[in-house]
């Protein structure tokens, strides 16, 4: 595991890894942020899973994370949002191929060799974490849009890997959505029994969640006719699925939206994984 | 004046602003963040002067400033660094020309036309602000490394109409620096008595200051020897000169290095300017 770059930052250490994915079949890269409470011992780790277009680097610079993360004692991972470089298939478009990796494991060529995003967020870096820290074994997860999406379906199919789990405004119902349909059809054929796998409302209403839930959405975020966040929020309800679904007023799709309730996601998770811990 | 987008933002409101100039001769852009505080009545200025290489969005996006402005109730102002754009002079190198402006008014040719970035900065900006927002008029101003050099050379010179300052890793000496003695030499000419002007370290030992002063600098700043805080050091000392100069462990020259302060001095010059108002 290569170290690409390392920077102090509030107290703790942000550092840039490079690692193989046997997974992915490429080198990928990630961040994680160290809060000075990891100098002490094991800390939990809250996963920040981007969106669509999205490297490691957008959150890391943009989303104001560290300073929570600092302050409540909580390590964050950053992945990458797909497989990239040279002999990785890619497409024109911004939503499809590198940097769009919707965290499925694609069936269908040309993708089938390399985009796994699904198992490697879940399995391969989840267990890859230990050889950078050692960390508490309490696990979040959030991430915004596509990220949003890939954090509430890995958590609800994964409830013994991962202990919390929130999302800015997510890509809620991807199959009734043109920010999923398309995805899931080239990555995963067109049996769409199979992409019920990996949307999070179809999941939440048959699985439901251990825990409680919280969503923020900006109400005048340019992109919520595909996110669609009343499907989450009416199969939450139905569920009597305990959570939160905060509609807020004015804000858009930007980090503007993601940093200014950064702070209130890293404390919702840092009660919750620390609580575990005493259980 | 022309909005170029707008975001809310911590309760408050982003906005990217474009207007022309005729102190530089070109259409200019720069960022204002005001915070909830501002729909109740005028509030204070805290201005932000970028770093070589940056325009108005860098901090903008990274710095994490506007979490602590809408805290604080204080408004936020990012100008670009340079004039930009056809028929303005450039250089092939990162420190010279666009992106470079130094926060001086060039007396050379070819920069003479455009780079007048100190009489934009202290004189037009601030004279067009109220077409933006009716403000407190108390200012205060900081920056990072070049824009440090700005935010202190700006303030030294003109205490009627700033407030407050402080900076982050600025430059501090730069007439005795490689980030100073090149950029000078090309914007003023060699007449190094010129140059003074804008010199933090020659302006504070000349004239002090009214106030206190704040300055961060990390102490693994890969830039640390072009900046030379160790002269500025020397000079408050000698002054006598109130103020607090921080060498922070183990921060390199970075935003990581730049956001984890910002709430500390969002705090020190919010202190000062409402007290100002309360006199």
């Amino acid at each position: 595991m290569d170290v690409v770059s390392e920077n102090r930052c509030f107290g703790g250490v942000q550092t840039v890894y490079r690692h193989r994915s046997a997974t992915c079949g490429v080198d990928m890269t990630f961040a994680v942020y160290l809060p000075p409470e990891a100098e002490n011992g094991p800390v939990p780790v809250l996963w920040y899973l981007s969106g669509l277009t999205c490297t490691h680097e957008n959150a890391m610079t943009k989303g104001g994370f560290q300073e929570h993360a600092a302050e409540y004692g909580v390590a964050l991972v950053f992945p990458d949002t797909s497989p990239r470089g040279e002999g990785v298939a890619n497409d024109e478009a911004y939503d499809l191929g590198q940097g769009a990796g919707f965290y499925v494991n694609a069936t269908q060529a040309p993708w089938k060799p390399h985009f796994r995003m699904y198992d490697y967020v879940v399995n391969e870096l989840r267990q890859d974490l230990p050889k950078v820290q050692p960390f508490s074994g309490a696990h979040g997860i959030t991430g915004h849009s596509m990220g949003g999406h890939g954090a509430l379906t890995i958590a609800l199919r994964n409830p013994g890997l991962f202990h919390s789990v929130s999302a800015f405004a997510p890509i809620a119902n991807p199959t009734q959505s043109d920010w999923g349909r398309k995805q899931f059809s080239a990555y995963l054929g067109d049996d769409e029994a199979v992409w019920a796998d990996y949307d999070a409302t179809i999941l939440l209403g048959e699985r439901g969640w251990k825990g409680d839930i919280l969503i923020d959405q900006g109400t005048s975020d340019q992109f919520i006719d595909l996110l669609r966040p009343q499907a989450l929020a009416e199969a939450m309800a139905s569920r009597r699925q305990p959570g939160v679904v905060r509609l807020q007023e004015g804000y858009d799709h930007s980090y503007f939206f993601v940093s200014t309730f950064a702070g209130d996601h890293v404390r919702w998770h840092a009660e919750r994984l620390y609580n575990l811990g005493r259980d």
